[in-house]
C-alpha cells in the first residue's frame, strides 16, 4: 500500500529505457555500412538482417498507391535462419514479395487491410498454415493499434527525397507515411526510408530528420499505381442512369455539398455528369462543393466547370500532379507546389466531415449488408468501412444529416441525424451472376478461415440507400426490419431477392416515397446516353485538364 | 458536353491561385516588422491586423491543456473597425480574452469543441446575440471539417521554441499543433506561431518550418493548464467502492487490455487500486495494459509497480515531464527524451484502438444518456463523443468486444462486437441533487440555444455499463428498451428513476446477471477504505515516482 521508496526491501530498479537501449544497439551495428549517414544501398539485406530481429512488429509501407518495394524486395532475401517469425504491419498486400515473406518463414503473422492483387495467394497461404493473420481492418483502425499495442519495432517507408539530416520529401504521394514513422519513431522503434534521390534541400520537409534513422537511395524511383484512374470509355447507360437517379434523388434532394465517392465506374460516371446532367438542372454551387477524395482524373471537367472549392486527398494519382499544382485553390499543395495528401487525415475527414459515402459493392444481402469478399479470396476492407458507417460520435449537424434523424428511440426529444451512405449496385454482374443474394460468400469465407466474425465490409443497418438501375430504395425512411427488405427487393431487378418483391407493396413504397424509379425523379430511361458525360475517353480529360493531366501510358489511346 | 478546348468562344481562363497570391499579398504586407525571419513582439498587434482580414477563418490554438496565450491576447486587441465578422475555429474557449474577441465585435461565429471555463459566459453572449455558433463538436470531428469546408484563412499556434529556419519544437505538449498548422498551411492559409524562445538548433522537429510563415517569441511561455491531476486525498470511499466493482465486474470479467480512462476522480480511484485491489486480485498484466489516456499522476503507482506496457497521450501533463522522460519504455518520446503527444492519432487510438472507454458524467436519464450540459451553461462536448460510441466502422475482433456481440439483427449469421462503453455516476452530488434524473438539462439548453438537437454527451444506446455506488447495470445484456431502464433503476438509487426500481424484477436481473450488487462480486462495502489506494496524496505520488514528479505548486501540501 506504500510508496516503495518507503519499503527497506526495494528490488534492483528496473531498466526503463530498454526500448532506446536496444534500438541504439541496432543502430550501431550497421554504422559501418552508412556513408555519411547514408545506408549504401548494396548493403541493404545486410542492414535489415541486423535491424530486424525475430519476432519484430515490422510496418512495411505497402498501401493501395506508393510502395517501399526496394525495402520489401530486400526484406524477402533475409535468411530466415535469422530473422523468421516477423509480424507484419501493412496496410495493402499488393506485391508479390509481400507474401514470400511468409512462403520462405521470414514473416508469420500479418495485420493488414487489403490484399486486393494477392487475395488469392493470401488465401491459401493461409489454408497451407504458412501465414496467420491478426485481424483484417479498414485502414485507420490498423493505424490506431500502432499507437496501443501493435507499435512497430522496425518501420520500412518510402518518400521522394531526403536532404543530407535525413529530412523526407514525400511529395503528392505522402499518404501513409507521417503516421507509420510517428508511431515507429516515437516509441523507440527503427525507421528506415528508401529514397529516389538524395540532395542538397528539399522541396519541402513532410517528415523531420529526427524522426528518421536510416535512409537509402533505392535503384528506381518506389512503385505507384494509377488505382483511381478510371477511363470514361467504359461507363455504359446503366451507369449512367444509376448517376443520375443519384444525383437528383440523393445530392439534389438532401443537399450535399460535403462527401466522398468511392473507387469505380458507378461514381466516375455521377462525376462526369455533374458539368452536364447536373448543371442542366442548376445544380452547381447546391451540390458537390466540398470532396475528402483521390485526385479522380475523372473530376478533372467538375473542377473545371467550378463546381469544386476544395478536394483533400487520402494519396495522389500517377499523372495528375501538374494538374494539382496548377488548381492550388482547389487541392491542399505545399509550398513547393505539389500535393500533400495525408491518408489518416482524409479518413479522418471522411468518417466525421462529409455527409455522404457512397460506394460500389460486389455483392449485397436483403438486409443490405455488403462485401467484396468472395470465395477464396481474401481481399480486406481498405477505407470502406471507416467512411460507409455512420459514425456516430458526430455531434454537428448539417441540414442533410439532420434529413435522416429519426426519433424512433425510447426518449424522443433525444435525437440525433444519421450519415448518408450510399450503395450502389446493378442488380447482376458482368459474367450473369446475382449481385443481390440471400447469404453474402463473406459468411462461408468467415467460416473457413476460422475468422471470429464474417468479413462484412459495409453492414446493412449503416446503409441509408441503396441504388441499382432498377431504382432508389431510401431504406432509413422504412419502418422496421421488413419494410427495408421490401424497399431492397423492389429495386432488386430479377435476382432471387428482387423475385420475392411484392407489387402491391412496392406501389405503396413508391407512394410513400420509401422506393423511387427513374420516372419517379422525373428521369426518363431513353436520356441515360453516353453523350451526358463530359468526357467519354481520357484523351477527352486531357483535353478539359488544358494538357495538364498526363495519363500513364497504358490509359493512353494514342 | 465537350471539353471546353474544343469551343471557340472560352470564357477567359480563371485564375486558380487566389489564395496562394492572397497569402503573398499578406504576408508581404508585414514584410518590415521581420528581423532575421522573425516578427517583432511589439509589431503583433499591427501584424495579426495585416494577417487577418474580416470574415476570415481563423483557427486558434487553445485547448483543455496549452494556449496561444500571446496570440490570443494580441488577436483581442486588434481594432475591431478593421477586422470584424472573424469566424473563430478554436477546440476550447478556456481563456477570458477568448470571449473578449465578441464582447469587441472582432469575431462573431465561431465552431468550438469545449468551454469549460468560460461556459457561463459563451451561454450569455449567445443570448446577447453577440456570439454565433456554427456547431459544438469534439474535438476530432473539428479538425475533421478543417479539411473539408472549415479551412482556416489564419493559424495561431504556440511551441516551445523555434529555430531560425521556423522549425518548431512543441515538445511535451504537441497535442493539436501538427493538425491545425497541416489544414492551414497546405491551404494557403497562414500560420503564425509563438514560441517561448529562438534557439541556433532544436532538441527535436515537431513541425517543419516549411509549413510555418511567422514566428514571434511571446512575452512569456505559453500558459498550460494541469488539468488532469487529481489530488488522491479528495478521493473517498464510494468512488472506491465503484472503482472496486469496476476492477472485477468490468475489467476482470471481460479481460480488459487495451482502454481510456475519462477524467476525474473515478478513474483515478481505479488507477490506483490496480497496484494494490487489483495485485490482489492476480490481475497483473491481465488487465489495462496499454492505454490511450494523459499522462496522469494518478498511473504512476500502476505504472511503478509493472502494470503498464504503453500510453500513448492526446497532450502532456504539467510536472509529469521528468517522470515521463525517464519512463521511456512505457511512453510515446522523441530523441530528445520528452514526450510526443498528438491529440488527433490518441483520440483516433482511443476510437479505434481500444476497448473499453470509461467516463464520469454529471447527469444521466433512465435511457443512460448522459451530458455534462447543465442549465445556463455550454460546456460543450470535449473527447468524450468521440471515444464514448461504440464505432462502427471497426473491423478488427479482440475477445472484450466480441463478449459483446449480439446477433439479434435480422440475420444471425452477420454479427459485430461492441465497444465497452462505460458510465460512471454516484448517484447523487455532492449538493444532494440527483444525477439520475427523468430529463436531462441538455433537452432544455438545447431549445433554449435554438440547437438543431439536444447537446447529449453519450448516447444510452452506445452505453454498454453504467456504475454507480449500488452496483453495474450491464445494459449490453438487457433485452429491448424496458429491460434496459429496470436494470439501469436497480443501480439509481433513491433517485426518482431508482424508486422506479421493481424489486422482483431487479432480483431477476441480478439472477441473469444483468446487475450486480457488490455482493454479486464478492465485494463487501465494508472493504472500500481509503487505505486501498496506492498513494492517498500527491506527496505519496511523488514519493512512488521516485522524486520525478513535480507537482504545480497548487497541489503541493508541503
Amino acid at each position: 500500500m506504500n510508496p516503495p521508496a518507503q519499503t527497506d526491501t526495494t528490488p534492483a530498479p528496473r531498466q526503463w529505457n530498454t526500448r532506446a537501449l536496444e534500438k541504439a544497439r541496432r543502430l550501431k551495428a550497421i554504422e559501418g555500412w552508412l556513408d555519411n549517414g547514408v545506408l549504401k544501398a548494396e548493403r541493404i539485406v545486410d542492414a535489415l538482417e541486423t535491424l530486424i530481429q525475430s519476432g519484430d512488429r515490422v510496418a512495411l509501407e505497402g498501401n493501395n498507391q506508393k510502395q517501399a518495394d526496394f525495402l520489401s524486395r530486400a526484406f524477402a532475401k533475409l535468411d530466415p535462419a535469422r530473422v523468421h517469425d516477423v509480424h507484419l504491419l501493412i496496410s495493402s498486400i499488393s506485391r508479390p514479395e509481400h507474401l514470400t515473406l511468409f512462403e520462405r518463414g521470414i514473416a508469420r503473422k500479418v495485420d493488414f487491410s487489403f490484399a486486393g492483387p494477392q487475395s488469392l495467394r493470401v488465401a491459401q497461404l493461409l489454408e497451407d498454415g504458412q501465414l496467420e493473420i491478426g485481424a483484417i481492418y479498414t485502414y485507420i483502425e490498423l493505424y490506431a493499434r500502432m499507437f496501443i499495442d501493435l507499435t512497430p519495432q522496425v518501420a520500412l517507408v518510402c518518400a521522394v527525397q531526403a536532404d543530407r539530416h535525413g529530412n523526407l520529401y514525400t511529395g503528392p504521394n505522402t499518404e501513409d507515411t507521417p503516421t507509420i514513422v510517428e508511431a515507429t519513431a516515437f516509441r523507440h522503434g527503427i525507421v528506415v526510408a528508401q529514397v529516389n534521390e538524395i540532395v542538397d534541400e528539399l522541396p519541402r520537409v513532410d517528415i523531420p530528420g529526427s524522426w528518421v534513422d536510416v535512409v537509402v537511395q533505392a535503384d528506381r524511383p518506389f512503385a505507384v499505381e494509377p488505382l483511381f484512374t478510371r477511363d470514361p470509355r467504359h461507363i455504359g447507360e446503366l451507369q449512367i442512369l444509376m448517376a443520375m437517379m443519384t444525383i437528383r434523388g440523393i445530392y439534389e434532394r438532401y443537399g450535399v455539398t460535403a462527401l466522398n465517392h468511392g473507387i469505380g465506374f458507378d461514381t466516375a460516371a455521377i462525376e462526369l455528369l455533374l458539368p452536364t446532367y447536373g448543371a442542366a438542372h442548376g445544380l452547381k454551387g447546391k451540390i458537390c462543393t466540398h470532396w475528402a477524395l483521390n485526385p479522380h482524373p475523372t473530376l478533372i471537367p467538375a473542377i473545371e466547370s467550378g463546381w469544386v472549392e476544395s478536394v483533400h486527398c487520402f494519396g495522389s494519382e500517377v499523372g495528375m500532379e501538374d494538374y494539382i499544382e496548377a488548381r492550388s485553390d482547389v487541392f491542399f499543395t505545399g509550398r513547393d507546389g505539389s500535393l500533400r495528401s495525408n491518408r489518416v487525415l482524409c479518413q479522418l475527414a471522411g468518417q466525421y466531415g462529409v455527409d455522404l459515402f457512397i460506394g460500389s459493392t460486389l455483392q449485397m444481402d436483403a438486409d443490405a449488408n455488403s462485401s467484396t469478399v468472395t470465395l477464396g479470396r481474401l481481399a480486406g476492407f481498405g477505407g470502406a468501412p471507416n467512411m460507409g458507417h455512420d459514425p456516430r460520435g458526430r455531434r454537428h449537424s448539417s441540414a442533410a444529416w439532420l434529413s435522416l434523424m429519426k426519433n424512433d428511440g425510447p426518449n424522443s426529444a433525444i435525437g440525433r441525424g444519421h450519415k448518408l451512405v450510399v450503395q450502389t449496385a446493378e442488380t447482376f454482374k458482368k459474367g450473369g451472376e446475382p449481385t443481390i443474394v440471400d447469404a453474402l460468400d463473406a459468411i462461408a469465407v468467415g467460416k473457413q478461415s476460422n475468422m471470429p466474425i464474417a468479413p462484412v465490409m459495409i453492414y446493412g443497418d449503416d446503409v441509408s440507400h441503396v441504388v441499382t438501375e432498377e431504382g432508389i430504395a431510401y431504406l432509413h425512411a422504412a419502418e422496421g426490419v421488413e419494410e427495408r427488405r421490401a424497399a431492397l427487393s423492389a429495386v432488386a431487378g430479377v435476382t432471387p431477392v428482387g423475385m420475392r418483391a411484392d407489387p402491391a407493396k412496392t406501389a405503396e413504397l413508391r407512394r410513400r416515397g420509401i422506393v423511387a424509379y427513374p420516372e419517379d425523379l422525373g428521369i426518363r430511361r431513353g436520356e441515360a446516353k453516353r453523350s451526358l458525360l463530359a468526357a467519354r475517353s481520357i484523351d477527352d480529360l486531357v483535353a478539359w485538364s488544358g494538357g495538364l493531366y498526363q495519363p500513364p501510358a497504358k490509359f493512353r489511346g494514342w
